[in-house]
C-alpha cells in the first residue's frame, strides 16, 4: 500500500501524486447510463462483473441504476461485495475446497450467493456444506459455449448436472452459465457475431433437454463488453454479466467500430509523470507493469496519439516521442491500461476526479481478494 | 486483500488456501547464503534490490547477512522500509515532483537516503529541498551503460553531472548507478558478458572524468541476478543490487547453466487447485494472471514438467495434460512464476514453509507502494 494518499478530495488534476489510478466521473457515470439504455425495455436484466473494478461504491452505483446484484470471480471478492450490502452475487466460477465451501456458506447466510459447476462431484459437494450449515445455495451449469476453459459440453451433459442439482433440496437450480470469454476479443465484429450465435444455439440446445426433463431454467447468463449486444439480442440470454464497460481498456476499445449503436469512452487512466529525458527521442514515465498491467499490450496516451508506451519494465515505461518533441520533467499524461481489471487490482484506492479537481477516493476493497 | 488468511502458522501444506504466494524458507536461505559466500572476500558489497519482494522480514535476513542496506525502486517502498529500521536505503529511480521530494527529505531524517539523477533539473531540485529541510542526501549519478532507459550517457555528461551534485552542501555525490537492465535477461552467457564488459568500461570511462576532476567515486553500483558475477569480477564495480536471487524466477532460470559458479534455486512458488476439469486433456487452476504475472511468460508447474500451463486468464490457469493423465479436483500444484517481482506484488503476505508445515506468514508490505 502507498505510504501516502496519492491525493485529496478538492485538489486540482496538478495536485495528483503519480502514478495514481484515476476516474473520470463524467465518463464513468455515461457509461453507467449507456448500459441501463442499451438494456431498458429488453428481456435481460444486467449482472455486472466486479472483477473488473473491486469496488463496493461502484457496484453500489450499479445496483442503483438496476443491476440485480454483481458477479464476482472469487469468493474472496464476494466476501467484500456481501460485506458492503451487495444483497444478490454470483461467484463465476467453481468452488473447490473445503475452507471455502464453509466460507460460502457463511455468505449465504447474509446474501443471496450463486456459484457454478461442471462437475457432479462440485454438486455433492456443495449439497453437503449446504445441507450441514442449513443454507440454500442457487447452482448454475457452467456450459462450455466456445472458451474451452471450465464448463460441461452443451445438451445432455448439461441436463444432467442440472437434474443433479435439482435433487438436492439445500440447492436451487438458478440456470446456465453461458460465457464466451474468447469471443469478447476477437478482432472482427463478425468473428464476435458468429461466436455468440454458436454460443447462443448450444445455450438454447441445453436449456431444451433441461426442460424436456421438467426442470425450469430461470437464467441464461453470461456476455462480456465486447458482445453483450449480440446476447441482448439472441433470444436466449436473459443477463449480462458485462463488467469493463464502465472503464473501456485499450483492447476493448480497438475492437469497437464507432458505428456501434452503443459506444462506451474510456473512463479509468493511469496518471503518471515524466521523470527522465536523458535520451533524446524519448521520455520516461514512472508507470511501468506494476502501475498497468500489459498482459493485453501497452497502454497508450490519451488524447497524445503521437506519444508510443513503447516498453514496459517494473517501474518504469519509455515514451518514443516523434521528432521535435520533447517533453519536460514532471509533465503528466493520462495513460489508457491495456487490460483494465489486473490494472485495477494493481491499486488500492480510485482517485475520482470530475472535471479538474479531485471529488473523492474510493477504496478497492477486493483487491488481492484472490481466494 | 483478502477477507480470510490462506494459512497460519503450524498448519501444514494441504491446509493453504489458494491461489497462496509460497515460500520455501530451507531453498530462500540456501539462497542468501549463497550471494554471501559469492561475494565474501570481494571488494564489493551487496545492496539487493527490495522491488523484488517488498517484505521487510526479508530485508532484515539480508542486512543480518551482510547486506549494507536495500534498493528500492520508488519512494513509496523506501518509506515501508526506512519505517521497518532499515538504516540506509538507494531509491534507484529519479525522483521528480513536490509532494515526492517533501517525503525523501522527511525519510531522510531517519535513515540514509540515496536517489539518482540523470538531468541538472533534478539536481537543482534535490539541492532545493535538502537544504530547506535541513536533511543530506547521497546523490548517484545515473550513467546509461546499454539499458537505454533512463540515464545519461558514459563520460563528460557524467562527469558534468556530478560536479553540478558536489557543488551543493546538501548533497554528497554518492557515487555512479551502472544497471544494465536488458542484459539481465539476455538468453546467452556471451551476449551477457559482453554486456557488461561494455557497461564495465562505459562506468570506468565515466570514472576517469570525474576524478580528473577531483572527484572521488565512492562507488560503482549497479548488477542484477542475471549477471551479478560478471559485475562482481570486473574490476569496477563495487556494490552489487541483485534482487531475484532469493526467489529465482523461471525467465532467470531458463538463462542460467547449470554449470554456472553460483547456481539458485526456486523458493518461491503460487500454490494453486485444479477447480475444473471438464474439458479431457485439460484441468483448470484456480491461479490466473491475477495471481502469477504474465509478462515475462507463463508459470511452469515445478516438478511436473509434464504439465504445461498454456494459457491465463484473470482468475483460471489452463493445464494441458499429457494423453492418459488427469488431475481430481481439488489436487494442488505448485508453480513457478514466469516473473517473481510483478507476481510479488499481488499479494498482501508470503506463506513462508519449511518441510511439510507452515512456518509463518510475512506481511508484503511495500505491496502497491508506487508512489
Amino acid at each position: 500500500m502507498n505510504p501516502w494518499k496519492a491525493a485529496a478530495p478538492g485538489d486540482p488534476l496538478s495536485a495528483i501524486d503519480t502514478p495514481a489510478l484515476v476516474l473520470d466521473l463524467d465518463a464513468f457515470e455515461r457509461n453507467l447510463q449507456r448500459m441501463a439504455d442499451a438494456l431498458k425495455g429488453q428481456a435481460v436484466r444486467l449482472r455486472p462483473h466486479a472483477k473488473s473494478h473491486k469496488c463496493p461504491e461502484i457496484a453500489r452505483r450499479q445496483v442503483a441504476m438496476g443491476a440485480v446484484g454483481v458477479c464476482c470471480q472469487k469468493l474472496g471478492e464476494a466476501a467484500v461485495f456481501v460485506d458492503a450490502g451487495i444483497a444478490d452475487v454470483l461467484v463465476t466460477n467453481q468452488v473447490v475446497g473445503a475452507s471455502k465451501l464453509l466460507h460460502l456458506a457463511e455468505l449465504a447466510r447474509r446474501a443471496r450467493l450463486g456459484v457454478l459447476v461442471d462437475d457432479a462431484e462440485q454438486v455433492h459437494a456443495l449439497a453437503l456444506v449446504a445441507r450441514s450449515q442449513s443454507v440454500t445455495l442457487d447452482v448454475y451449469v457452467e456450459v462450455d459455449v466456445g472458451g474451452h476453459r471450465c464448463g460441461v459440453p452443451p445438451g445432455a451433459a448439461a441436463a444432467q448436472l442440472a437434474r443433479q442439482i435439482a435433487d438436492h433440496p439445500a440447492l436451487r437450480f438458478g440456470g446456465l452459465q453461458c460465457y464466451h470469454g474468447a469471443a469478447q476479443h476477437k478482432r472482427s465484429p463478425a468473428e464476435r457475431a458468429q461466436a455468440i450465435a454458436a454460443a447462443a444455439q448450444a445455450a438454447q440446445h441445453s436449456r431444451a433437454l433441461i426442460e424436456a426433463d421438467g426442470l425450469q431454467v430461470a437464467r441464461i447468463t453470461g456476455a462480456g463488453t465486447g458482445t453483450f449486444l449480440l446476447e441482448r439480442d439472441s433470444g436466449v440470454f436473459n443477463e449480462i454479466q458485462a463488467g469493463s464497460y464502465i472503464f473501456m481498456d485499450r483492447d476493448y476499445r480497438d475492437n469497437q467500430p464507432a458505428s456501434d449503436a452503443v459506444v462506451f469512452e474510456h473512463a479509468l487512466f493511469v496518471r503518471s509523470t515524466v521523470m527522465s529525458r536523458a535520451v533524446p527521442g524519448r521520455a520516461v514515465l514512472d508507470a511501468g507493469l506494476k502501475a498497468s498491467s500489459v498482459d493485453s499490450g501497452m497502454p497508450v496516451v490519451w488524447q497524445r496519439p503521437e506519444l508510443k508506451y513503447v516498453a514496459a519494465s517494473d517501474e518504469h515505461g519509455v515514451l518514443e516521442l516523434p521528432v521535435g518533441t520533447s517533453l519536460s520533467l514532471g509533465d503528466t499524461v493520462m495513460l489508457v491500461p491495456g487490460h483494465c481489471d489486473p490494472t485495477v487490482n494493481l491499486y488500492d484506492e480510485l482517485v475520482c476526479i470530475r472535471g479538474d479537481r479531485v471529488e473523492a477516493l474510493w477504496p478497492i476493497a477486493a483487491r488481492g481478494a484472490l481466494l
